[in-house]
């Protein structure tokens, strides 16, 4: 029986989930995220293509008639999830570049020109706290010295993820000759958002992905006992992260297309009968133009300021990330919409390594229709039947891009 | 050279450091407070006292005249701290007792009636989210049952825990016997709050413990990304639980007395690039009336399925733990302060093991001078002056009680 994407995806049901939360908690590294690597590799050697890991953990499994790698047409996605994540986000377009490379080698397509397919690592920034940092790395856009010293919440920083990943911590970076190989990238994902659900179309183009990054606010006050300390002596750090939450929604509300959320909220020291001494919020915000999104943040960070002020507290906020808004190819978009049966061109709010890419390659996305709309949940869906048109799309754009 | 409160501390001021937090982090069953454990025995053995662990995890150093342990005096407190705590809220009473108990030998003090020193774990309810289970269970309050269940943040149970100190857990429950050893308790402990400060004195003997409780609030939303969901589609638990913080501070300020807190606040999942589909929240209450404690959490609650509906959330109010105003015997209170040089009498906000074991036993406790009144923080502090001068203080209560 041939592969499809369901069964491709139901071969690792089992892998990370979270009993907790519900879903998938695959963080980069866990060992999770190294099984589901293993079962990739597995299945690209069974379809006779050449894996290789790269310095910054990248796998690319080639299919490279005559041994050339340069001029290639890539695919893929990443394995790593949020946590408590649900079962399509990256790994939909992992699946879905192995049952279209098995469609072009049905049509014949493979003999001429090579083609890759990429996983990447740490696409989702959930365990070490920088999105897409695997493309990062290897587009140089983040240095190997602030990578390696990321921690996650354990305090386990990114060179011993790295090393226990089988990776020397000492050649990660900028990786120009493995970057130059690619001719175009196009990544198939999952729709966080119900835009081909009302267009009644399992499968979009991708038109651009909106500006966003990453800020965290501490908010440092006085710690101290919850029954012996009066209310007017206090210093609560938290009653202004509660006010900062409250204001970063009002405040995302009254600017039109813009969105902003706090998803994580730490307390320190965290106790049930102590006032928290520190609480450290983090922020995220996009918006499709650049300088709505730095005129939002600095809008929270003064609020931040005032609120804090108004506690007795003190307030900081910095910049942990931050990624402009992306246009990919209209060319290649075009071409693809066309290829694709006028598909539809939708924009999206998530970031992705297609995106970091963008940069230096051409690059497009296509996306496949999810019932729910919801992401970064278990909640995320994905009908059969579209898992099986997304791979069926992304082999003729493949196609295409092999052809031309 | 003889021991003195300060130089036993100094002996401990390694163990349980916390270096993300600051200050000490020795949840009960840790090695750390297992070490103190250790290190307490080692004391008390020293002094010649026959140490006993009961089946609680209560530890009982025994000074027993002629094998008698009936109608005893015992002092003591407890060894675990809350995260990123203080030196002396727990090991400053302990200290204290083994200090005492020094001078009670050199006054020839000791030789008539049975003194005990306990040291209860748990007292924090830090680890396992209910304080003072140690007395809890002693006394019955706590069923083995619903002890055993408990976990911690880890999922650990709290059974769990019992076999890793060497307790069997099915012997964990009610102890009538051990109970009905003592005659009264009394416990030294730091001050949480001012008052000695103000009244510029070193010890004080407590009049009353504020009731307090504790509430789990769960608001559950909607999961989804936090770049693709736009503002209007949210149904962003976390936006509700800053309200409810915010409303915390507002009720508790209008309410003559009472101490409102939320310090632990954990949202599930917890990435920065997803809206929270749930938050739990921890609300600790305390006033001296009882029915004022009843309304204000009443009103809390309501306002946070009020500020639930608002959000397209839901939200649920569990108590988890609740403790009556609890006053100490008044004659001996009187006979304390008279005792001490017309000591003050305070009252104070925290919970402690001698308001549990208040229901059963005659029982008071005496408080030494906090300078920065901070508690629960590494910002806790002592004078030795005073530490000593609370030993002291110990010690001619204890003769006091011994001798009559």
């Amino acid at each position: 029986m041939a592969d499809t994407v369901m069964s491709l995806l139901a071969e690792i049901a089992d892998v990370g989930t979270d009993a907790q939360r519900g879903g998938y908690s695959r963080p980069v590294w866990s060992s999770a995220e190294l099984d589901l690597r293993s079962w990739f590799v597995e299945h690209a050697e069974r379809r006779g293509l050449d894996v290789e890991t790269d310095r910054n953990g990248i796998v690319w499994a080639w299919n490279a008639p005559g041994g050339e790698r340069s001029g290639a047409i890539v695919t893929g996605s990443h394995l790593d999830s949020v946590p408590g994540g649900g079962a399509y986000d990256g790994p939909l377009g992992v699946a879905s570049a192995l049952v279209a490379f098995d469609r072009l080698e049905e049509r014949g397509a493979t003999g001429e020109r090579p083609l890759a397919i990429a996983v990447f690592p740490e696409e989702e920034g959930s365990r070490y706290g920088l999105a897409c940092l695997g493309s990062q790395l290897l587009t140089g856009k983040v240095s190997p010295d602030r990578a390696l010293a990321l921690k996650d919440a354990q305090g386990t920083t990114y060179a011993d993820g790295c090393r226990k990943a089988g990776l020397n911590p000492e050649h990660i970076g900028p990786d120009p000759e493995a970057l130059a190989r690619i001719d175009t990238f196009i990544e198939l994902h999952v729709e966080q958002g119900r835009g081909l659900v009302h267009l009644d179309r399992p499968v979009a183009v991708a038109s651009s992905i909106l500006g966003h990054g990453r800020w965290r606010i501490t908010i440092d006050g006085e710690g101290n006992h919850a029954g012996a300390t009066l209310m007017g002596d206090r210093r609560d750090p938290m009653v202004v992260a509660g006010k900062v939450v409250v204001a970063v929604q009002t405040y995302a509300r009254e600017t039109p297309e813009a969105r902003a959320t706090i998803g994580r909220l730490v307390p320190t020291p965290g106790g049930t009968n102590v006032i928290a001494s520190r609480v450290d919020l983090w922020l995220d915000v996009r918006h499709p133009d650049d300088t709505v999104v730095r005129a939002l943040v600095e809008r929270i960070a003064g609020a931040a300021q005032q609120l804090s002020a108004g506690e007795g507290c003190s307030a900081t906020v910095v910049e942990e990330s931050y990624s402009s808004t992306v246009d990919f190819d209209t060319a290649l978009r075009d071409d693809l919409a066309r290829v694709l049966g006028q598909a539809p061109v939708l924009g999206t709010g998530a970031g992705h390594d297609a995106g970091v890419l963008k940069e230096h390659v051409r690059t497009a996305m296509l996306f496949v229709r999810n019932p729910t709309g919801v992401s970064h949940s278990p909640e995320e869906q994905v009908e059969d039947s579209d898992a099986e048109a997304g791979a069926d799309a992304l082999a003729d754009g493949l196609e295409f891009l092999l052809r031309t």
